[in-house]
């Protein structure tokens, strides 16, 4: 149990084997992960201490290659969906979509419950929930405050992120008291002055956190965060070079990025014009509020601006990923309606590049950059500045709060490992660093945090309209469709003798360009169904089978390719 | 003509029509690439003098996930088909795949076409023809040496690159000198001492180069590569410290890379397993060649390597780009039959991050992270530098050549606008630079390059066994599939009346993982079975249309999803 193994043997604890949890033990707390953890988003925590719960946050997770055509992917409530009504409350650190994204599905299964967060947080939250016709019970909280939810004292600390009036959350109990981090970074010079409260975080710390659950989305990132602040000079140099249109792409929530767009596009006495639904909407938001500052007169709608000369209007604007169906996408493609990106124009992504949107953000690039754009983006200049903390920053925050437990959260698995370490080397004993999976059961009981077994969580695949009717089986085969496309071959056969009553029936999608590609395969069928009729095979399954596995066949020996083989075999007459 | 633009008006020529190409000049030289221009792969150019063609290198390309299932994508050789036995020489630069990879696809058309390049070059191109049963015409080159091929005649640079032995290629013709630069980089403490041969490009840039053809990949990228023995010390250090078993992973190609590990394993008592199919392959030739140092008795088997104390091995295995077959992500997977990873192995992976592969490669990597692996990438450590000259090392070569003329090649559109903005910093007139595409004719005469027009340049597919049968009209059919499945509607009518003689089947695939998601489907198509009955339509086509159509409608109000639908109406009875 003690610390006395080798450098290469210190090692965190991680879960080791699948059995479902054991019983929490009196007075004890009780953590699991619902998402976010192994993951980059859908972040959700539930936290349980005698037979109530409080649950940190509810995200969506934006999918990749192996989830195709899916939408989002929400956390699985399954583990709590026979406990709604043992739930206090729902704390919301932040804004952001993997934080508050999938909040309207469980409020779907639980209307009635409080929903605790800052100002912000549930003005973007209150939007969202209009779109879903939903009524939630909001309980506004700030930095500072404490509040009181069942069976949980919750504190609230000012955090810096990438959104405005994020918050960390210290949960008390008599098991202990525990601190989330959220997301968060420790800029010393953050444009609203609303610095991360780690003299809070120290008090706390004096007092004692038994259980500290800490972003590790940046724990690789050796040193510092650059100040948000130091983007504004660059952007400055940019746009006041431009003699022609500017448009600055960068994310719907990240007000104070947009705040920097607004004073250098002041400065340089340019007019500005949102694009993007989730732009107009959320800097509405931010306004009414009063966290972003607008100059009268200085926003212009995109009819004003399309009138202006183009050195007098910079627009800000959504599809910093590469969405195709953005603006900026469109822009890129030339099939803008209204903008129409030409040589000498100015393009700056003041943005992060999401690890999977590579492709999708390069090819934008290369067609503004085509149409003669000159593309700024932060591979050539200080565009833009992470929000989360990097390992210097991380090791300011051990060091203030002294834990003694860890539980490294919002990662891969690579960020996980990188955090233990940087708990590990502030103090805490490696077999205090407790690394673990979404649906990891981590108990803390007697002040020391313990996994004591597993929920079997799966994905919830969002999908148009409907919510978990698509599932792993689904998936798999838009995989082999995707890769392959299918061959569909549809036969007739009287229902009493098996007896084909039409030649087969052939087609392909996705299979291959050429119109004779499938004509050996009437006669290979024909021959099967003959076969199966002299055997006095009469049963469509079989039948079906017989002709998938002789199509199958021929397919790989002749092309070498796996496309989906689909029989239909069609019993008709008596 | 002149440059007396101001800053912001300095534009190179880029092409604005896709005009057919018009005749080439008497005495002028075209120049067409058919691929490695706006994108990074298949490379292949194609010279032109007195009705003489010549061809630089003939590469494949990977494809990303707009090509789903595609293998290979190669060069389009329809500008050049009818003309083979025009064709003097085809040139390889050096031994990568994106730029001998189609090779065999080029000799099946003209097998005699002599394939000149290096020792090495041509050693790996005789694997890859053997495979492809073909016995290429081999004409071995050296740097500093003189070939002439019809009407070019050519002269060889060493030039340094993450593979051994590559070339650049002048090309003197009546029309002037042409300079391809191939794959390139100015490392000037290279492991095998060949410098790029700076000094012979001056020369050349002495007698006067008309027009320079350079590597663009890196333009982008501010200042100058690493040189490639600095990675030693920090594999040394890695591997130095390491007590159980050690993994590195990178490209079967890079021989210095290897060498190093090599190198590194010996001084630490370690033996070397080579694993994966091409990293045994291409260094059992590098090995005959010389151009790898292999001690005696320091290559084990695997068989050996496995039977061996973990302390005393290094496996060097493919695998670097997260390629999912590859035993590295086996090892991750925890799949691997022999190799499994265990809490405190080392796993390196000495290699670059293809844009495209981020999602495979950190899945690989938190796949080992998860096992306990101690992984070491370029993100913390210096073990990958890269093959292709930043933008010092470009004005460097600018500087020395001097050229006339420039057109920026291999690349993405981003990279050649940045190769072409170096090209004017060093003093080319904006007009003598010319950003080409696939397929847009640049004609040298008179010492002016200028475009001349366009041919049609599509992407030719590998799909298996086959080329060139699976086309845009596949692929699109491919993306809606993987994103949505198909819901397929199978009805047998009777051939005279149009009257349904069976109940409809309905199957989707990819749609659902709900058994009753389409229990709906049946009752509307029989009542537009019975509106087409009604209404005389017996076309099974026109079934099948009014078919597509409600369930499409259906499914997209129900769902709002977009699966393919695919009608089946066979037609029976007389």
């Amino acid at each position: 149990m003690s610390a006395k193994a080798t450098a290469t043997e210190y090692h965190p604890v991680t879960p080791t084997s699948s059995a479902p949890p054991s019983p929490l033990a009196d007075g004890g707390l009780r953590v699991v992960a619902l998402g976010g953890i192994g993951e980059v988003g859908r972040n959700m925590t539930v936290f349980e201490h005698a037979d109530r719960l409080l649950i940190v946050d509810c995200g969506v997770l934006f999918p990749e290659d192996d989830a195709p055509g899916v939408d989002l992917i929400l956390p699985d409530f399954a583990a709590i969906e026979n406990r709604l009504d043992d739930i206090d409350a729902l704390v919301l650190t932040h804004g952001h979509e993997d934080h508050i994204g999938a909040v309207p599905f469980l409020l779907r299964l639980r209307p009635d419950l409080p929903v605790v967060g800052s100002k912000f947080t549930l003005a973007l939250l209150a939007a969202k929930c209009r779109e879903h016709r939903l009524d939630p019970v909001l309980v506004e909280v700030a930095e500072g405050q404490r509040s009181k939810h069942g069976a949980f004292e919750l504190e609230f600390f000012a955090v810096n992120h990438s959104i405005p009036d994020a918050l960390a959350v210290a949960i008390r109990t008599p098991a202990g008291v525990v601190l989330h981090t959220g997301d968060i970074k420790l800029d010393q010079l953050p444009l609203d002055n609303r610095l991360t409260d780690l003299a809070g975080f120290s008090r706390l710390g004096d007092e004692g956190v038994d259980l500290f659950l800490v972003d590790s989305t940046n724990a690789e990132v050796p040193g510092f965060v650059t100040p948000e602040r130091e983007i504004g000079p660059v952007l400055d140099r940019v746009i006041g070079k431009a003699t022609q249109r500017v448009i600055v792409a960068c994310f719907a929530s990240h007000v104070h990025r947009v705040q920097q767009v607004l004073d250098v596009a002041e400065a340089h006495g340019r007019k500005v014009c949102f694009v993007g639904r989730s732009m107009v909407r959320n800097m509405g938001i931010a306004n009414d509020l009063g966290m972003l500052r607008v100059p009268d007169g200085l926003l212009v709608d995109l009819d004003e601006a399309l009138a202006m000369p183009e050195h007098m209007v910079a627009f800000v604007s959504t599809g910093s990923q590469g969405e195709p169906l953005s603006a900026l996408s469109r822009m890129a493609r030339g099939e803008h309606k209204q903008i129409h990106i030409r040589a000498g124009d100015t393009v700056v992504l003041a943005s992060s590049l999401i690890p999977g949107n590579e492709t999708a953000v390069f090819g934008v690039v290369n067609g503004l950059v085509r149409l003669g754009a000159n593309v700024v983006h932060q591979g050539h200049a200080k565009v833009h500045v992470s929000g989360h903390a990097s390992a210097g920053e991380l090791l300011y925050l051990y060091n203030a709060v002294r834990p003694s437990n860890v539980m490294p959260v919002h990662g891969e698995w690579r960020h996980l490992r990188a955090n233990a370490e940087l708990a590990r080397l502030t103090g805490v004993p490696a077999d205090r660093v407790v690394i673990a999976e979404d649906g990891v059961v981590v108990d803390l009981v007697d002040g020391i945090a313990a996994i004591a077994g597993r929920f079997e969580v799966g994905h919830v695949y969002v999908d148009g309209l409907s919510v978990g009717d698509v599932g792993e089986s689904t998936l798999s085969d838009r995989l082999v469709l995707g890769e392959g496309g299918f061959i569909a071959i549809t036969v007739a056969v009287e229902a009493s003798t098996g007896r084909a009553v039409s030649s087969p029936t052939i087609s392909g999608r996705g299979f291959s360009d050429d119109p004779k590609a499938l004509d050996d395969v009437v006669p290979l069928v024909e021959m099967e169904l003959a076969r199966t009729e002299a055997e006095g095979i009469t049963e469509t399954h079989r039948i079906a089978q017989a002709v998938r596995r002789v199509v199958g066949r021929w397919v790989a020996e002749t092309y070498r390719r796996r496309p989906m083989i689909v029989p239909n075999v069609l019993p008709v007459g008596s």
